[in-house]
């Protein structure tokens, strides 16, 4: 599975090569913003791991589909999608560093402050906006003018669009929750991880995938029901990476779901667990945006020593079982496909960033 | 010209009314903020002009198309596109009204606060973001969904795509030279007109309006053309309207471009033609948040007595002329149509809101 993601990561990173010098010459005319806009947003979305734009390959492929060049090109749009989200995310959560880098709205706010601008941070949260946006519309120029027949396109421009409405509807709960005070439920946490991140990361790019393919409903349906499990697996690690992973290699700050006040399953959890007057102290870490090392190990021996590690690692394994029951059940395939599909199931339980 | 924008506007007012119904069932699934955000976007796209929308219709049945439907439907998807670029615009600009109402993240942060969460106000923004994304899907399902074939539907989706990614670009231009303290030249507003109203507002719903009626790229040249001057005098009503209109019939804050610093052609002109104690006093105003009736009176008759508003005066019957010979260039079609043109180029210069 390793290699075939990351075969499919240099077909896109081909494609995305040729689709962004396909641009340029267009984008010159507008103005200055056009030339940077296409670099910055190239250095972006080849800068991340390329997973969800590599899936609808996968699910095409395992079909037998004959639009193996649309399926490259859908993974391209759903790359491009997933970089608007984090763009426009980035400036919800106030993350300043992302993918090793700086944010696409602190690059710009530097760009502001390097050539006097006033107001840069603000004016660079309002060009991460609109470049997030632009990604959006280029996505969809990808999706809009694929060489695919009228049914074909209506469908996966239809899911595309649902999937992303509801993955917006996800981030303001998402958002909204991490400002508010009160405990969120396990069910609303699981919810938002199934429309946030499982049917997003992994339903939507199977399910574009198999309607290239041209698979029936039924099939889809399947697909769609081991995505959000995968997903759920895959934010619950998230999570994890988020409060153990090493730094550097993760690419973005360790703890900042703490300071943020993220309602990760983990938060929730400890704090069913907790005893009152750690309860206390947790309080005042969680959502404090000058939190330390000392209160990253505080949280991090906690979350083990109240067994809320060990009850998140329990309930990993058994979405994980549900996951091998589903790709048992999927219809018949070549073995090797259902090996692939195992191997994403371990990536996703073992992935270090 | 202004009936016919009247009745398209109950034809996509019945459109939107069964569209946001038909959405209702399944965005109450997701979550609160689901059926919000309908509601919401419903009284927003529903309290503007459409004129946009309406020009969609307007081309489309000029050329005695055969999709009716699919031009009212795409006419609700541009202002679909439009509700989405003023709610993230609003925030760049943190600008509170619009359409007599608190913006869209103004309302959001009014929710916050009145639900004691924290940082409402950078919490309003942000779910403002995600509704602006997901008017951009619902815009895209509407546009993916039509009932035209592969070759229609592809032809209509690049255009949507590439003119709204200009207009993003565009856009990042207006921020950017709003916050600059370094003058604009008079050929760099004009391009900022032409991108992100002249083709975003005419050009594009002329075009699609075309591309429904399956018309040639030929006659869609010109409407582009006939589309971009149409614009250029938009805005510099749009203008005009920030300086003198009435404040309630307006529905946002007169000034507020003063108060912005927008660097639009009345500025540019005004500081070419006044006099250096003149000018003094007014690098004090521009980009003062804090401005007040006496600093907009006082600009007001320097714009006269300057003889500013003279010369924009001039240059809008520049492009109305230029505007009429387009209009009896085009090709034959019932003087019915010519004369709604002409109405259209009328109602743009005398529109009192």
């Amino acid at each position: 599975m390793l290699n075939y993601l990351k075969d499919s990561r240099e077909l896109l990173l081909r494609f995305f090569d040729s689709f962004f010098l396909g641009l340029d010459a267009d984008y010159r005319k507008i103005n200055r913003w056009g030339p940077d806009v296409l670099a910055r947003m190239n250095s972006f979305v080849t800068g991340g791991k390329m997973v969800r734009g590599s899936l609808v390959r996968l699910t095409h492929d395992m079909s037998e589909g004959t639009h193996g060049d649309e399926a490259i090109a859908a993974g391209a749009a759903m790359e491009l999608f997933q970089a608007a989200f984090l763009i426009h995310d980035d400036i919800m959560d106030r993350d300043v560093t992302r993918r090793g880098k700086p944010s696409v709205h602190a690059q710009y706010a530097e760009v502001a402050e390097n050539e006097a601008v006033d107001d840069s941070l603000h004016i660079g949260e309002a060009l991460g906006i609109c470049a997030g946006d632009v990604a959006l519309f280029l996505a969809f120029e990808i999706l809009g003018t694929l060489n695919v027949n009228g049914e074909i396109k209506g469908k996966l421009l239809y899911n595309f669009c649902r999937e992303l409405e509801y993955v917006g509807l996800a981030q303001m709960a998402d958002v909204y929750h991490g400002a508010g005070r009160d405990a969120v439920s396990r069910e609303n946490i699981l919810a938002l991880y199934r429309y946030k991140t499982g049917r997003y990361t992994f339903s939507l790019p199977f399910t574009a995938g198999l309607i290239l393919a041209g698979r029936d409903d039924a099939v889809i349906e399947q697909f769609t029901l081991l995505g959000e499990k995968l997903g759920i697996i895959f934010q619950i690690k998230d999570d994890e990476l988020g409060l153990w992973a090493h730094e550097e290699e993760l690419g973005k700050p360790v703890g900042s779901d703490i300071s943020e006040n993220k309602k990760t399953l983990y938060r929730e959890i400890l704090f069913e667990r907790a005893r009152d007057d750690d309860k206390k102290r947790l309080l005042k870490i969680f959502g404090n945006k000058k939190i330390g090392p000392g209160d990253i190990g505080y949280i991090r021996s906690l979350l083990e020593s109240s067994g809320t590690r060990n009850e998140v690692e329990n309930l990993t394994n058994r979405f994980s079982e549900e996951v091998r029951t589903i790709i048992r059940s999927l219809p018949a395939t070549q073995p090797l496909w259902k090996d692939r599909l195992l191997e994403l199931l371990d990536y996703n339980r073992q992935r270090t960033k």
